[in-house]
């Protein structure tokens, strides 16, 4: 099963997309939207849109893996992240694949074994799994990670 | 010039297409989204989507007016409404329309001329302002007042 991992984020989203066949979890391709610079908001977000369309439409994944946040530093950044995920879910409905959303909490007890594990744990575990040789950004290996969970999950 | 208002709302979106006739502006449609019940907040995401490229590509506006959000009760709440104004933003985009942004106190000062004005005392000046017969929900006089805000600027 292919699965798309995907690290909303108003500035970058990550994503990744790891195909599991037996036990094995491979990195078949992974990156990220940078959506800074000096572009009006509007047109960052459906850039996210539009580039996790591509990405899914070029490797047609079976399944969407995303973090189900619902904790924020403060309001103005909730709403910036709220625009981002957003795009993302847009993105894989219209596209046709199902959506699956797991706690920081499950993915880092998925990946690491530990719940209040850091960002850095999560990418170096990620690598371990996937047997990359590629250190990705946090971002990226954080929509891994959320790829790996899932097709943990699926396992039961 | 006809032009696409558009309230964002995680429960209920409102929208509303005003025309600009000379001096004479009219309500050709309004409306609402609602996207609240028991289905999965994803899917009440993409409704929005879904629902605006609808009524866009049924009605050609060349522009939409949407409110510019900065602030919100919490965290949690800004980050749903995010999502939704997301959807209403990669909407447009897909469509090609131009978003046009004003913040509460433009769209309030521009429709009743008082910035604090209350959403009632908005829909009430929208309705003699648009010479509406129907009296509609707050989200959806709130996206006709965008509406109008934005032919109001636009003028000049």
């Amino acid at each position: 099963m292919l699965v798309l991992g995907v690290d909303p984020g108003s500035r970058v989203t990550g994503y990744g997309l790891v195909q599991k066949t037996g036990n094995v979890m491979t990195c078949i391709h992974a990156g990220s939207v940078s959506s800074s610079g000096n572009r009006p908001f509007n047109e960052r977000i459906h850039r996210i849109y539009q580039s996790l369309v591509e990405v899914i439409e070029h490797y047609q994944p079976e399944e969407m893996a995303i973090e189900d946040i619902f904790v924020s530093k403060n309001a103005r950044s909730a709403l910036k992240l709220g625009h981002a995920r957003g795009a993302a879910l847009i993105a894989a409905a219209q596209c046709g694949i199902k959506i699956y959303e797991y706690t920081p909490l499950e993915i880092k007890k998925s990946v690491v074994g530990y719940g209040r594990a850091t960002k850095e744990q999560v990418r170096s575990m990620s690598q371990i799994i996937l047997n990359l040789q590629k250190r990705y950004g946090l971002d990226t290996s954080d929509a891994l990670a959320a790829a790996i969970c899932h097709l943990n999950w699926t396992r039961f």
